[in-house]
């Protein structure tokens, strides 16, 4: 049976973490799961954001479920570098997954697309480009000061990101896929991604492929989301990207994430793309879709393909029936989700 | 009188240039206009894309008006390197000014705004950066191909724009400031920025400032585009927040945008934040709208800041008097804005 490790971190994550453990157990009982103290609180406490022993403890699971670490109070970085990026580039998570489905009952903010008219999903590589904490600064808090930061593209990873983003496309309905960058002015890391893109493409005769610049595609997010099937991308973009496709599809309350070492060296990890949420975290009210969502991902990556269906199909049961407007309960959603899984 | 030089440029630029101009003429007899071959067209015929001694004219301009230039068959970097941003570059264009409204007659896009609600204006960083253009690649083609893409941030050019930011803020009604980066993540940039910010905030006790990371404001601003008043950023990220902006206010079509000087050491630059859309040039149906008001920002640049308000008066009496769905002509918009202007 999987093990697997919970990192159910700050703020609201581990109200999220344990309806999204709930609908686990309901759909795959027997998983062993086991917490991990990391995040705000335990660098508080302890100084400590990701003890060797902790990252090699983690390594021997099967997965990692991820609540949402972070806390105004941490200097901006800490956590981000020290745990989340490093977890993703330790574990060589290079496909970032994030799926944004338009449900429908969900009021998003367009006017121009109804429900079920979008179904996306970004492949965001997860190990290079601006992530890989290449810079510096010279000459700090003078007039003179510099400060660099370096996008680093391999052929590797740019060419590895890129094949899983076709071999999803091609499981897919439409098989397509879209490449965006930003050729036209990152002239070197633009022709690296174009030229492993057309490589990539010329082995895929039945996917249908396109192009966009980044700022063109932030723009068509918004005023044509439907056009889009599998979306490849560069970390930064991504990043980007991704909180767009969730912003036009009802927002990050709902939007799930998953960073995936495909061939399996090291455990993949499931995280929603919303953070810790201070300012509600306590009140037994965030919504944990997006956890359990997650999770779903986490099911299907372990090979449970059948029960990460019955979760994903029990968050379209949970969101059809919402009110919109009705406050909602953690737990309540949670309890309505593992009866909706299992029913 | 204000001396202009003209770029029409490829596609749709000279239609909408054309009428920027009808609009100029009308609101300020007696400017005089010199035309320029660059772009697409004159790549393809000689080869060249801005030559020096062309440079050096353009120099002795008070201010550039440029329609759009491109082209699918030039390759992707060479008019954007080699022109545009050569231009932004040698003229120390460091304000790339992007307004934002929300037209009243307008179809948004979003649900939840309504006319009148979106008024506001991205101040983009435009001389550094990740448009720097400071990269390179090794082992080209083969399996161990790097690429790389850095951005340059220097004290010097990050504090100016953020100035001319709060000097702009400072004018408007809400004052209010918003600092957008990855400072997370971008630990080095984004920290100069921010210190940058905090310093030139500290000057400006009469205005309201806040941080937001890059992804965070690109979901801001489909979700709730009304809280922001004037937007500082880096020049990659203003490029995409600028086409979501542009986007959640009724498209490209309408957006218009400065390269500014504002020291004057160099003329400034206006052009549409549109390319040149190949598919529909040469049939006189392109929305001369945003060319027109980049007129206007041309003409607040040089000091004519009641023709530049007519200008944008007879942009909103032409946008409350559209009917959705009803097919434009580029000349009768211009004529009707000359018109409007005037009367
Ligand atoms: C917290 C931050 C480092 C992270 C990122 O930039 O990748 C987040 O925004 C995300 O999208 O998962
Ligand atoms: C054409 C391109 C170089 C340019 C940019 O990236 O700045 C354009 O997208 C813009 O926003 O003006």
């Amino acid at each position: 049976m999987a093990r697997i490790a919970v990192v159910a971190g700050d703020g609201i994550g581990p109200e999220v973490v344990a309806e999204a453990r709930k609908v686990i157990d309901a759909v795959l009982p027997g998983v062993e799961a086991t917490e991990y103290d990391l995040g705000a609180a335990r660098y508080h406490r302890t100084g400590e954001v990701l003890p060797d022993s902790v990252l090699a403890e983690l390594g021997g699971h099967d997965a990692i479920l991820l609540g949402a670490v972070g806390d105004p109070t941490v200097p901006p970085g800490v956590l981000e570098r020290g745990l989340l990026l490093k977890l993703r580039f330790a574990f060589d998570q290079y496909v970032n997954l994030r799926p944004s489905r338009l449900w429908p009952g969900v009021p998003g903010p367009l006017a121009t697309v109804k429900p079920g008219e979008v179904d996306l999903v970004v492949v965001r590589e997860g190990t290079e480009g601006l992530y890989a904490g290449a810079g510096g600064s010279l000459h700090r808090d003078t007039p003179a000061e510099v400060a660099t930061e370096e996008s680093l593209n391999t052929r590797h990873g740019v060419e590895r990101v890129i094949r899983d983003a076709f071999a999803r496309a091609g499981r897919r309905e439409r098989r397509k896929v879209t490449l965006v960058h930003k050729t036209n002015v990152l002239t070197h890391a633009g022709s690296l991604w174009a030229r492993a893109f057309a490589a990539v493409a010329a082995e895929h005769p039945d996917v249908t492929t396109e192009y966009q610049h980044v700022d063109a595609a932030a723009m068509f997010l918004v005023t044509q989301p439907q056009r889009y099937d599998v979306v490849v991308t560069d970390n930064l973009f991504g990043d980007i990207l991704t909180d767009i496709a969730a912003a036009v599809t009802g927002g990050i309350g709902l939007a799930a994430s998953g960073c995936i070492n495909p061939a399996g060296t090291y455990p993949s990890m499931f995280e929603p793309v919303h953070g810790s949420a201070p300012d509600i975290a306590g009140k037994g009210v965030a919504d944990p879709v997006a956890a359990v969502l997650s999770a779903a991902l986490l099911l299907d990556q372990l090979g449970h393909a059948d029960a990460a269906a019955r979760v994903t199909a029990a968050v379209g049961a949970e969101l059809a029936g919402r009110t919109p407007g009705v406050p909602l309960r953690t737990a309540e959603v949670g309890d309505r989700l593992a009866g909706y899984a299992v029913a």
